[in-house]
């Protein structure tokens, strides 16, 4: 089977539906409803050979005539040549344009020195694996001991170390290791403790210059990795593609249905090896590093992502009363997760705290530096799931609620994730008749994603596009705002094709989302005691662009009216975080502290949450006494 | 492929030679030359079909044309049907006749309360692996930790363990085996220390009932096996097959020049673990356990075969300056060695000295205590490999020798392991017309076990029909001397077909192994200031009978003369150490204390000890003054 434009050729299986094979061979194609026929996503066209299907609601008799089918309904017969519609092609085009290019123009959010990283003398910069070039004497009758016995002693002498243990594959690789140069040789040593290790493989030659490490963040929506090596903890390769589990649904629930069908745990944990992957295929190569020198990877992940990447079936997650399998995992071996790194390598997954706060979240709070601090600080992590932090150094209380994936660049007719083309700034003028754009990179506008949304969003009400309920006019910008299919929209910028716009169906998903956000961290907030005056600091995250418009952000109500420097922008917090973990022994420790010092507040089916967030369904909220400064040229709520 | 008398179908893959196929197939077929065509051992029958073949020095062209030919030089063309004659199938007959009556008859060595076993109160029995039933209150809301702090916090609470640790593979099996019953679930634990332990696996229901281990005694030419159960550490099942890596050679050089070639170490791996699951599915079978309940297995074995068993490379165990790879191994998943019991369980490997002494030697100074005594006591374990170890509480040295596989019924025409009908005891009588035999289980004779040699030897000795040279009589017992195709043989049992008989050539070996036997031990002795005068007690070791007969060991000597009542048999002392360790903490730390502690000397290339060895191959020594008792009728040296 052969997918266009990309000319990419998969086997098809015996059965397998078009949707199936694209998955499995790394084809992306869009498929929020999981397969079910329910969203009509995945339309393909059939441009040669015959499939086997049926007519449903996304696709009429006369659809299939010409070739239109669901591709999660469609059963190859022979050999076929499918085009993917670029609405079925996912955000992000090709998945090999890696995110490598807007992530590298603007330096990560670093948090400076913390607190918790002073000390540890033996490893300033403890990464999970360390490689140490040993030469020691070949061995002599005089002078027996077993090979292992060698390497250890010759690491307690010539690095302090102790309590250094092996598996049984390090202990295979020990006699070429040693041998092929001459007991000159390259041990890989997992951090276990401040002084002790296990060794994970010994190679001939020197490769201690060789250890590299990667950082993920894996995320409902998008997964994103950096590239670190590992010496003085650079980041030289980044990457980035929407989650490939996608294709069994855009949202958690639909996925960990999935994994209850037999095979589905495993065709998941699959999708999210191939991304990490392709990830790591893209990064290596833009730093021309072998992947089989990548010697760990850390993830930070919410608890349903983590227990799929590690093949833990996720059903308890979503079934009452909500247990998380595990809150820590011992660190897993990447072969074993089909993750093509070195061939010893291991994966480390963030500690979690409840089956709804993950590794993800500890990893934000340790990237931030907030449990470290004296001052109180609240923590907004806007992703698919939104987590919101509230704490300092004493106390730390969370909770999370559902944001969808709008600002993410997913569930929006023209969004896409922060990739090059992104429209990530925007400014309407001239009461919506203009709309300048930035795009990441500066490359030609290929989509809109989070920042660009929201600044959308908000320059559309100061220009009175869209009234306070988030409705777009009819009778405002004129050669803006047109009809299309479902309904009014509003076009960001017109060419080629439909060119780029916002429909009504858009803008109600990002209202929604936003609502969620700020009910949210307002009710945390209450829950505690406390009021926004009384926050000290802002943290806000996200994966979704390299900056944001705060100003914009509190002028459509995601954020509280608070004053601005208070405010701090900390980009994707769970892959700075996730990067911190793996270079450093007291942000781990630290992020076991979060972990189990954090606090679960339980919003759902909280009467108080639902009236905060219809509350929060206007621009930027029913209240404008609570928005001060962002409400003042509001008028009054639309009927 | 089709094996006759067994009627065994083996599917031969494409240029695989019979000896190949007979192999992987679990066939038995002789081959100690490693299938280098060099020893004839390997002779079939073709009954029907075609094999390609070439004539060789052990398969003249009349052979071939009879179908007579050397399974390790043919190549089936076809099905074929292939007879194997009894002097090929190896010592034990069918591989499922394991060797339980003999083992069961008379109760294993057992020393008794050991000092090294007192204390260790929560854990009487500590074995390797623990079950542990567990009925824990269902999770809800206000108490929703993870499955896994809740597993641990009911350890913690019911049997005060701490430190629990839990792999991805453990975690895995929580979500299904705690809720598969309402929460009434067994915990397999294996043991780390006296308090803490990891899970292996979650079950539901209650198995704390079924726990079970194996003890394994990997020897170079036989394999042993006991079932316990670890509750009480009943003995349940037992079992024993000749070592199947006999097909890539009968001595371990020949083994270890197998595991450099391409593919070798898997092949030899592969046979050490069907050996072992033979043996568990035949002890299984006899004590009714299922082998999914076996959660752990301890091996005894040395260095070659435990890195063998291991897929460890032996290859510097054999090659200047003779390195072990490692002497401690941590435990490895049986399922990673193919080992065929519970999907989590381990396999434990007894700690070893170095490239020459092995778990085996430790576990066999664990079982018999002389670690934990203020006397000096000799042990001398008579495996392929001969160990000899010399001390007390406060010193060891140890040393060996290669005695080859004679003692073992192994390189001896009608040589046979223990296995029922292998004649174990013998007496000459009437100046070698007669010889009495008694047979293990006292079933039909099927050939000779050690016990039975030893006693035939000094019987043989003493009628005149040898000389002190060991050399047959040809005008001695005429009824039972004859001339067979190897010059002189005598014959012990008459019928059917040529009987079981022993030919000069037989006798040679066994006078240059109890030669080795002798020298190696004197020198040990000597080497450390001693005479055998003042060693206290002589352990006697070895899996080639139930019973030795000390005065006629004497006799011929391979034992010392020395006051009979300092002799102690304690049989296969590698397989009762392997099942101290299963079953407790103490003799574990026991073993690794003795490995420790333990010095190696060093016997070969060392001229005394050539020396010793030549004035040893005499009945009972060329020095009579060493054998006053034993030599006191015997005559001058033979010229």
């Amino acid at each position: 089977m052969t997918f266009l434009p990309s000319g990419r050729v998969v086997e098809a299986r015996r059965g397998e539906t078009i949707l199936e094979a694209a998955g499995r061979g790394g084809v992306f194609l869009a498929g929020p409803c999981g397969g079910r026929q329910a969203c009509g996503k995945c339309r393909v066209r059939v441009a040669d050979g015959t499939v086997r299907t049926e007519p449903s609601l996304h696709a009429c008799p006369g659809d299939i005539e010409r070739g239109w089918v669901l591709a999660c309904h469609a059963v190859p017969e022979g050999d076929v040549r499918v085009e993917i519609p670029p609405e079925s092609r996912g955000p992000s085009g090709p998945l090999e344009a890696s995110g490598s290019a807007e992530l590298r123009r603007r330096p990560a959010f670093d948090p400076g020195p913390l607190p918790y990283l002073a000390g540890d003398p033996l490893f300033p910069q403890s990464p999970l694996a360390t490689r140490a070039f040993c030469v020691l004497p070949e061995p002599e009758g005089a002078d027996a001991v077993s090979d292992l016995d060698r390497v250890i002693r010759g690491l307690r002498e010539s690095r302090g170390l102790d309590g250094i243990e092996a598996g049984i594959e390090a202990v295979r690789t020990l006699p070429g290791g040693l041998r092929e140069k001459g007991f000159a040789f390259t041990v890989t040593l997992a951090k276990r403790g401040p002084r002790s290790a296990e060794i994970l493989s010994v190679d001939p030659g020197d490769l201690s210059g060789a250890n590299w490490g990667a950082a993920v963040d894996l995320g409902t929506t998008n997964v994103a990795l950096h590239l670190l090596e590992l010496g003085e903890g650079r980041t030289v390769g980044t990457a980035g593609v929407p989650n490939g589990q996608a294709r069994f649904g855009a949202d958690v629930i639909t996925r960990v249905l999935h994994a209850g069908r037999p095979g589905g745990l495993v065709e998941l944990q699959e999708a999210a090896a191939a991304d990490i992957n392709r990830c790591l295929a893209s990064a290596c190569r833009e730093a021309g590093v072998p992947p089989g020198e990548v010697t760990c990877v850390q993830v930070a992940a919410n608890p349903i992502m983590t227990q799929i990447l590690l093949r833990v079936d996720p059903s308890n997650l979503r079934r009452a009363p909500f247990a998380a399998t595990a809150n820590a995992f011992a660190p897993v071996l990447a072969a074993d997760l089909g993750i093509r790194i070195h061939p010893r390598g291991r994966v480390h997954a963030a500690p979690g705290v409840s089956s709804y706060v993950g590794g993800d979240t500890t990893a934000g709070v340790a990237a931030c530096g907030m449990a470290v601090r004296d001052e109180i600080s609240l923590l907004v992590d806007l992703g698919t799931n939104g987590e919101m932090v509230l704490g300092n150094r004493e106390w730390l209380a969370c909770t999370s609620c559902s944001v969808g994936p709008a600002f993410e660049g997913s569930g929006i007719s023209c969004g896409v994730r922060a990739c090059p083309g992104a429209v990530e700034e925007a400014e309407v003028g001239d009461r919506g008749e203009t709309a300048r754009l930035r795009t990441v990179g500066d490359a030609p506008p290929c989509g809109i994603c989070g920042s660009g949304l929201i600044d959308l969003f908000a320059g559309l009400l100061d220009a009175g596009v869209v009234d306070r309920a988030g409705r777009l006019q009819a009778d405002a910008a004129p050669s803006r705002v047109r009809r299309g299919p479902e309904g009014l929209e509003y076009v960001v910028s017109p060419g080629p094709g439909r060119g780029l716009f916002l429909t009504q169906p858009d803008l109600d998903n990002l209202l929604r989302s936003k609502a969620a956000v700020y009910a949210a961290s307002m009710l945390l907030v209450r829950r505690m005691g406390f009021e926004f005056d009384r926050v000290d600091r802002i943290y806000v995250a996200g994966g979704f662009g390299n900056r944001l418009d705060v100003e914009k952000a509190v002028r459509i109500g995601l954020l509280p009216d608070q004053p601005r420097e208070k405010f701090v922008w900390i980009g994707n917090s769970s892959l700075a975080g996730a990067k911190m973990l793996l270079r450093y022994d007291a942000a781990r420790a630290h992020a076991e502290e979060v972990a189990a010092k954090m606090a679960y507040v339980e919003l759902s089916g909280d009467n108080a949450y639902t009236e905060e967030f219809v509350s929060a369904l206007f621009l930027p909220h029913t209240d404008l006494a609570r928005f001060p400064s962002a409400g003042k040229n509001a008028g009054p709520p639309p009927r």
